[in-house]
């Protein structure tokens, strides 16, 4: 991109409405205009220019990002390291040990104790239905009260790295890679997207990925068909909230109960697995109370009941009912003959898909230098202008 | 602040003796100059004033600061980062495991090995009475000669991040927090300062912040009332000391019995359990010798010991003998029906001073700072002007 | 050294062809031609000049640094670290577990995931022969892959921190030192080097340091002598491999059976333990399977085998057979009576080179940071020119 298109696209970022992003987090997509989610995609794009044109995105001069994993993560790790460093941000990790709850006064005490110079704070906390959206929101307000106490100089904005409920970062970075497949924004409309479940020799993933890809792929105008076997249903309130949304953008979000159903003329399919809402909700309530044995019974339960749903693997010949479709995947896949004996998706497809999958994945530190951006200044436009006219001083 | 504010903050500090900070370490406060505190107090303040103003207090461009945790720690952790951070080092953390006993060659080779970019090395060492701070002394021989035979480009300085002894970042932040609530360190001159032991149902907390208040407050002027029941007394060479700059500074420092009897008209009370000093010698002794079930039973014995004491808690009924005192704690405090059934403060009372304490707790890093920058640069004043004029420049 | 003095050495360093480092990776020092040997030197020379003039030695304004450990490390992980902090890189940590296996389409994935903003990837993986340099060319294809398929924006370099085949960053060190010690590379032609075997009361030290060494100083026309007990050879390629290399170059590489013969003459001594090659090939087996007993049983034998060898100590009897030859180590070394009851040097000898062998390691930093530069700049000349020139703007 020259330095002329990317002043073009300053300017038409200029132009956005961001209010529902300054000095906030980033928890749900769902909390955010479409107007702000556009301007998160803006961002990130123009971020990814600059630096494809060698100018640095640095807007701190020093400045902390804090990193909190509740969770085992690598891919998310480096993608929110990138983004920090991209923006001139050093992050410190927070490490309280996996194991251990948050009180109320806890969380405020360790929030405040650690923000004295934090810009933004990467929460990953998706182990526990109703835990992980809940814990980043006592986080967000504990640095509220400090920055109004005056205790905080400045109010660090929390940026959801998964939790139980939405995965805003990696969805974001899906839509990102959407536009750039299909050629641009408007383009979406009335694209068809199978968001399916699929069979994987594993227990206990998140429902955060298809939970986010149905609340925020509607609002851009496709339609998504929801596809899993009996009881794999989602949060409902969340299907709820995913359904006014479709409803509000005029299309159509459709739960089926087979992947063939779901593929049949689709545009893109992400078929992944995750575990059903009720056994995630029993989890919690047995990681409460302690019960090993049980929490082991309830593992070995789950397994069985997986495995009776083997066909849902994402094949060529399901591919075929499709119309050219873009498989997509949050990564890593549980490939079959690769990863796992038998997984979500047959190994020539994940093959064939195999670069487009990486680049999807590319998106993403961009996406939270973006959302970290948005959050904290209260010009990005002028910002970014800023890296622009600096880098054309030194070479000038 | 204004500009002109800061200008003038730092014409003050260049008429300060700062012979004492440079090239130095800072293991104790009162092998420092009365002098050279303050203008640690003052380069701390302009730090905060200056990124107050937004303006960066980056000194160096590249440089690494190492820190040792030889103990657990959050809140030390990010303050030092915080530090580091603002003056542009990164930290690189040095984690040789906390069980490992430093033999001394074994410390010289490895201090040395990891300090050819180091400009500061952080340590927090309290576990054992008699080695934390003969640890740091060893760090700061070795990379002395290290720097004198040419081994090292430059002479890295020790941070005491608390020790056995004492805990200068701790402390000099709470003399900071007394300057702002009495607005000015004038105005300390004559204050009553009651330091008391409080009950806790933990064993083992480090005698050091006890150790250093009593050590750095009479200096400038506070009468200190230190009280604790019988048995539970401090490092005696560390009183010996205290009395003599108490002495030195014509101000009283007596030893109470009674909670109750130090609050009388007190205008700051600091209440915090730790454990006699016998007991901690005691475990030092042990934990040489490896005998786990002996350290199991002293434990066992000291916490039944604590338990004698639990009337020993900061109430508003003491409160209310007090001139309408401060209340301060290095945090996190044991509070009453919070974090422990029974602890060092009732809930009310640590209540009504969260938001003070917080801000006690906000000078840390930027003290940790200025002490790195006073030990690591000939002239503080005008490495904080050329600071400020950078960003003049910029804006201007 | 004068910035005059400076400019010479890049005028020089210009001249030299860098066509085998330039966008590759750093494995093997025989992977490269002497001209391009010659010039990280001459770059690690220029930014230890530049940052002994306090000139800013930063080339990157953002930009990420993985570093990968599979063994433990305290003082490679500092010289990278501080490599890396030269130039402007973050480092951020992979740690997979030191366990775990690498399975093909995982590394590609891996390496893939954590590389969109990476400009080098520093590895240690010593512990089994014939891994360690194949996981390194198994990153280095990923990350190539990426770059190829436009997933990565640039190509990070691997950089190999000590394989099961070579330690270049440690003997390129070495190098260093051996020029600063005789006073130029031309004064190595001719100089005898002892690599010789020293008894240690470990087991499964890696071969990559003699190997280093015996593949590396020929080449700069230094003879060299490897010494060591029946049984204890290298891996048969790497020993043809340095006997092809010093034929090339016209010098002798011979093997010797003992010490006293290795020494007689030397003008360079590096006495250093490495266990069989024989038995790294069966514990890589025996890891494999997982087979506990017999891997405690081959450590077991090991350490007995070892025994039988103590006298292959460096003491200043043998030191008396040399040319007041320099004593090298990689550290830390087994020092008899100090780190262990018989080791592979004497206090004494230890004692007298203590002070050469820390600014030995003293290049390492320096090192690592001239293969990161020169494998990612064009003209790492203009690049070094680029940092003088910006500090005289400064100051002018």
């Amino acid at each position: 991109m020259t330095a002329r298109e990317i002043r073009e696209k300053i300017a038409r970022l200029e132009k956005k409405r961001l209010r529902d992003l300054l000095r906030r987090d980033f928890l749900l997509t769902w909390d955010k205009g479409r107007e702000e989610l556009e301007a998160i995609l803006a961002i990130a794009e123009i971020l990814r220019a600059l630096r494809g044109e060698n100018i640095s995105t640095r807007f701190w001069d020093s400045g902390l990002a804090i990193s909190q994993f509740r969770d085992n993560s690598t891919r998310t790790r480096f993608s929110f390291a990138s983004a920090c460093n991209l923006l001139g941000l050093t992050v410190v990790d927070l490490d309280e040990g996996k194991s251990q709850l948050a009180h109320g006064e806890t969380v405020r005490e360790t929030a405040t104790m650690v923000s004295f110079m934090a810009e933004a704070i990467g929460i990953r906390d998706d182990l526990y239905i109703g835990r992980g959206h809940a814990y980043m929101k006592a986080v967000a307000e504990a640095v509220e009260k400090g920055f109004l106490d005056g205790v905080l100089e400045q109010r660090p904005s929390v940026i959801n790295l998964q939790c139980d409920i939405d995965h805003p970062t990696q969805t974001m970075a899906d839509l990102a890679h959407l536009v750039s497949h299909f050629g641009g924004i408007e383009a979406l409309k009335g694209k068809k997207v199978a968001m399916s479940w699929a069979y994987s020799p594993s227990y206990g993933k998140p429902l955060s990925v298809p939970q986010g890809v149905i609340g925020l792929l509607p609002r851009f105008g496709m339609e998504v068909a929801l596809a899993h076997p009996e009881g794999y249903s989602l949060m409902p309130e969340v299907l709820a909230k995913a359904r006014e949304l479709a409803a509000e953008a005029g299309v159509d979000l459709r739960v089926c109960g087979s992947m063939e159903e779901a593929f049949e003329g689709a545009d893109v399919v992400y078929p992944k697995s995750w575990a059903p809402f009720a056994v995630m909700e029993e989890r919690t309530r047995l990681a409460e109370t302690g019960d090993r044995r049980q929490l082991e019974e309830l593992e070995q339960r789950s397994l069985e009941h997986n495995a009776r749903f083997k066909g849902w693997q994402c094949t060529e010949k399901l591919m075929s009912r499709t119309r050219d479709a873009l498989y997509m995947h949050c990564l890593p896949a549980d490939i079959s003959g690769v990863s796992c004996a038998e997984g979500e998706v047959a190994a020539d497809v994940f093959e064939r898909f195999r670069v487009p999958l990486y680049r999807q994945a590319g998106y993403k530190p961009y996406v939270i230098a973006a959302m970290i951006l948005a959050a904290r200044t209260e010009n990005p436009a002028a910002a970014l202008s800023g890296m622009l006219a600096k880098a054309q001083n030194r070479s000038g």
